[in-house]
């Protein structure tokens, strides 16, 4: 039993994120109890904010207050470029990494039989618009290494190769750090598959 | 670099919170962006409310709206048996396990020489006065199994012993569900020392 409804309140909401279970929600519901006041309402008001001010950029489909977003204007960018993605969340891996100057395209998912997405509920009508305007030199295929993401790198590809673009997948093969003895049998053949010449 | 400055906003705040770092942060962020606008406000509400509401209970001094807090005037809760603890996270630990059915004392701490905290700096008058009603039966000492919680159940021991009220310190053992042979010499002699007839 809590002392206090509103501190119950607030573990319930913070339980109900992905993987907050009932003890991580407490400490984080005292830490909120415990910091500067102005702290918590910090991020009460970056919540609020983030779900009141932000829409969807209509070039490339993230997640932006302004559209186009930051990453569509951005001068420093290639707009020759870009990189397909099934979700927001894999922007933010690439732009983790550094290791990419060029621009997105978010689809909103993968083709899935199974779950009945099908093309004409993926951002790829927007994705045919953009390279209509002939700026775009290359489009890098960064749906995930899974069946519905490989699918979907299959049916871009057939779909814009025709369209005179150069049409590149990322690279699929055993990742850095790991342990080839514990490779999987799939990973490990794409391996083979996809080597190259030791520079 | 993220599409939205709001969404960078939101992430920059999670990040503070403990335990959860500039992935997880992401994950939650994204996580409010793609659950339904109410869900996420119920969240930002819910932080709001506890810090614009919530207080501290004069009696027990746990975090609480009202004064006294519903767990000090629960009529159902054992009045004569007070178990002191340090902080409000282990009230919540001890209401955890449904086995506690007195009321808390949370002192606010523990004394601790080298961080400079005195007897005077807990909520150890308030005990006292709580005391002084006559209705408590007997003090359990819950703070925690460490030096300085060691240090305050011994000093709070000498210092209420005398009163006539009687005085217990909750059993310091080996865990339910460890293994002997890992367990360190300071645990395993104190089991020892604790050990009781087998009922």
């Amino acid at each position: 039993m809590y002392s206090s409804r509103f501190l119950e309140l607030l573990v319930e909401e913070l339980t109900k994120l992905p993987s907050i279970g009932q003890k991580s929600a407490q400490r984080l519901a005292l830490h909120l109890l415990r910091v500067p006041k102005e702290d918590a309402l910090r991020l009460a008001d970056a919540i609020r904010d983030v779900r009141e001010r932000v829409g969807f950029c209509g070039t490339c489909g993230n997640f932006s207050e302004a559209d186009p977003c930051a990453l569509c204007t951005d001068p420093r960018r290639e707009g020759g470029l870009v990189c397909v993605v099934e979700q927001p969340g894999d922007v933010l891996a690439f732009e983790r990494t550094g290791a990419f100057r060029g621009r997105y395209h978010v689809l909103g998912g993968a083709l899935s039989p199974l779950e009945g997405t099908s093309p004409e509920q993926l951002r790829i009508r927007e994705l045919l618009e953009r390279l209509r305007s002939g700026e775009v030199r290359e489009v890098i295929l960064a749906t995930n290494p899974n069946v519905n993401g490989e699918a979907t790198a299959l049916y871009l590809s057939r779909l814009l190769t025709p369209l005179g673009v150069r049409v590149t997948r990322i690279a699929r093969g055993v990742p850095m750090g790991s342990d080839l003895e514990y490779s999987d049998l799939v990973t490990l053949s794409r391996a083979l598959e996809g080597r190259r010449e030791v520079e």
